[in-house]
Formats: C-alpha cells, sequence, structure tokens
C-alpha cells in the first residue's frame, strides 16, 4: 500500500464543488471515479481545501492510498488519461503513509479574479466576477493590507459555520491593479466557511467608497457578520497553493 | 423602420455557430429570439461572418431592420438585458437601409490562439487549442508570411466547396510568440471555409518540422487539400473585427 500525493488544477464551473455528494457532479467523485477506472480500487481522496461549487484550483493538493503498482510519477499522464480535461494532474509523488493534505499543510494560498472590463466579459463569465462599476483601487489596497495578521474573523465567515476558533493568521492580503484586472492575492494558515469571497464582498464596498478602509478593523472588531460586505460569486476564485513543512 | 447595425462578442463554446438550423442553439437563433422578446418583432439577422460551432467572436457585425422606438444607441444596454450572458452587444448604431455586413464588408481579421503549456490547460480547453509539442516557431513564423499576398487557397479550403473563386487577399498573417500562448493573427478580404484552421493546421506541420516553411508555396500551387495539414480545432479560432469603407 502506497500513498500517492498529487497536485492539480481545475476548471470548476462544470461541478459542485470537491466534495462528494449524493446525485451531484463533483471533483471529489471524479478522481474517485477514474482512479476506479485506472486500478479497479475504491479509494477515498482527501484534499487540501473543499472548494465550492464553481470554485477553480490552480494547485489544489490531494493524496490517496493504492496498492496499484504504478510507479509515483507515473500517476500523472496515466490518471490524466481518463480524466476529463476540466481537470488535470500537475505532479504526483509518494508522501508518508499519514500524510494528510488538509491537516498537514501550513498555508494556504487563493487568488480572487476581477474582470473590469465590458469587452472581453463574456470569456470571463465563469472565470471571474464580473464588475466595470469605477473602484477607489487605492482605498481597496489600503483596506487589504488591513487584513494582514493574527486577527479574529469572526465577521467574515459565514453565519451558522461551527469552528472552535475565528482566529487565523492572514500572511498575505494584497489587492493588484493590472489592466482590466483587479487580482486579490491572500494567504494564510487557514480560511473560515466563505472567508474570501466576503473579504472581497467588502473590500468592493471600499471601492465604491461607502465604507473607509479603516472601516474594516470596526468590522474585524465587531465579530458581525453583517457589518461585512456581500459574498461574491464563487467564479473569481482559485485555491493557488498549499504549503507543506516538507516543501 | 430602421436598420441597426452592431458590433457584439460571443463566447461560441455553447452554441452550434452562427447560422439559425432546426433544433439547434444557435447566436443566430439566439439574437433573433432576444430581439424578439425585447419588440415583439419577428427579425433575420445578418452577420458579417458564419462562425462554425465553437468558434468565438470578439468583434462580429450584424445588421437587421426594425419597427421599435429604441434609439440606435441605447440598443446595447437593452438587447443585453435580454441575451445569455455569453453574448453581450458593444455598440450600437443606425446603418443605412441597404447596409449588409457581410457584402459590405472589406476586410475582415481573425486570430486563432494555441495555449502551449501544461499548467493552465484547463482553463482554455474550450478558448484555445492545446499544443504542448516543441514547435519550430521561428519556422511557422516564415511559413505564414509567405501566405500573405493574393494567392489562389483552393488548398486551405475544405473539400467540397461550391465558391465561385478560391483567390483571395490575405494583407496579413502573422505568428506572434508570448510566453504561454501562441497566436496567428491574419486578415483577408474574405476567407474560405475553414480556410484558417487549416492554414492553422499546416503551420503546426512546419513547427513540427515535417514541412519546411518554403512547402506553403508548394501547396498553394498545388490547389490540392490533401496537401495541407489537418482542420485544427474551432475553440482556437476568434472573428475579432471586420472594416468597412465608412469605418
Amino acid at each position: 500500500m502506497k500513498r500517492i500525493k498529487m497536485v492539480l488544477e481545475y476548471d470548476g464551473s462544470n461541478y459542485h464543488g470537491f466534495q462528494r455528494q449524493i446525485n451531484a457532479h463533483t471533483i471529489q467523485a471524479q478522481l474517485e471515479s477514474s482512479i476506479n477506472h485506472l486500478t479497479g480500487e475504491t479509494v477515498t481522496v482527501n484534499a487540501a481545501g473543499r472548494t465550492d461549487a464553481g470554485v477553480h484550483a490552480l494547485g489544489q493538493v490531494i493524496a490517496f492510498n493504492t496498492s496499484a503498482r504504478i510507479p509515483a510519477d507515473k500517476w500523472t499522464p496515466a490518471l490524466n488519461s481518463k480524466l476529463p480535461d476540466d481537470i488535470r494532474i500537475l505532479n504526483s509523488l509518494e508522501a508518508a503513509p499519514d500524510f494528510h493534505p488538509q491537516f498537514d499543510a501550513l498555508k494556504k494560498s487563493y487568488v480572487y479574479l476581477i474582470y473590469r472590463q465590458k469587452s472581453g466579459a463574456s470569456f470571463y463569465r465563469k472565470h471571474a466576477l464580473l464588475n466595470s462599476e469605477n473602484l477607489d483601487v487605492a482605498g481597496m489596497q489600503r483596506a487589504a493590507r488591513l487584513l494582514e495578521g493574527n486577527h479574529n474573523f469572526k465577521a467574515f465567515c459565514a453565519s451558522g459555520s461551527s469552528v472552535k476558533s475565528f482566529k487565523r493568521n492572514v500572511s498575505l492580503c494584497r489587492i493588484i491593479n493590472q489592466e482590466a484586472w483587479l487580482k486579490l492575492e491572500i494567504e494564510a494558515n487557514g480560511f473560515l466557511y466563505n472567508m474570501i469571497r466576503i473579504i472581497m464582498g467588502t473590500l468592493l464596498e471600499v471601492g465604491r467608497q461607502r465604507l473607509t478602509p479603516e472601516h474594516i478593523l470596526e468590522i474585524l472588531d465587531s465579530q458581525d457578520r453583517n457589518l461585512a460586505g456581500s459574498t461574491v460569486s464563487p467564479h473569481g476564485l482559485y485555491l493557488k497553493a498549499v504549503e507543506y513543512p516538507e516543501g
């Protein structure tokens, strides 16, 4: 029995998120079914992050156990040959038997993309948030930086979430302005449910000058979800990379 | 009665091409149905180019007659409010009563996109040709330039096409190499059926060094479709712009 660790990308547009569900087309179900086609085994795939419906991945990490005699690095072409072309394995290697992609992760990074032009928008509707409002980008950039550090992010978590602690360490939170694109880059040791989409929705309120950048600190302090902005579309969100102690 | 001219973009991924067909979801049928929802009229929409299934447009041009009292420039937001978000009107104006987007066109320009990296490919599978082969790009660039000018393009036309003449004036044919992307930019006074996709398939054979750049001239002279390369995927093809005498 070997434990295989893989890095993969996927276009989440046509999936009901990562996690297996009854009667829904999910990334996990597709991976497990393609592995079954390849080896005949019934495996359970663990992932670093359970991305929601419509969310994409550039560097999701998964792991599973297998008795198949496929060398670890050959898993990449082998599994790609069974997968639909909106899921692509980027690399594969043998991991420690107790490796868990979620619990062993030190840090995850996500990107949220906003496309700001009217021309071209029809091509990005499933891969970005479309927004052609005039935005105070400098204000958004200041507000984003204020979220960096150790904070209680309860105000930026979907209500009803049952986690032990709302404290997270956000090591990077930056807005990058590149021609037609506005990009949020965010890294943390963990994220609460809908946290990035609520942060983006709140930063957009700063962009609209309905909130000042400094309001972000008041919202953090309040721990009140109602004071933060709305949860924006999943289509702009990408799980970019996951960092582990072994590198 | 007014004649409205519009420039529009569309993501052709989910359509069976431009032209109306029985029992198929086409761009023309969608436009005519959305205009009908807006004004109650039954109109026929003419287009500059009847793009094939899966082909995209950045600047398709259409025209139709209407008795509706919508000012010409207000047609853009009005029709966009009825259209699905993979078709977007970019601008609209009133045209001469006899304006025809296809027959009045002086020149059309298309772009063909090839995505050459493995990472990221799952996001571009409907919007580019995916090709990660090692290609002789300089050879492809030389070959592309040889197609510029007045030529008989019969060898680059799908067989069985019943046109009066296979002569076309290609005013621009260039391969541009930009990081992960290879882009064919081509402009002509008209294109034969599948001409750009066959040109791209032939240029790829030059890239693979199965043909020399100079073979392109022999293929042109032969007027033999069998000597040219294969017809590549529609997903990389974009109708970029159409030029008219009035500008």
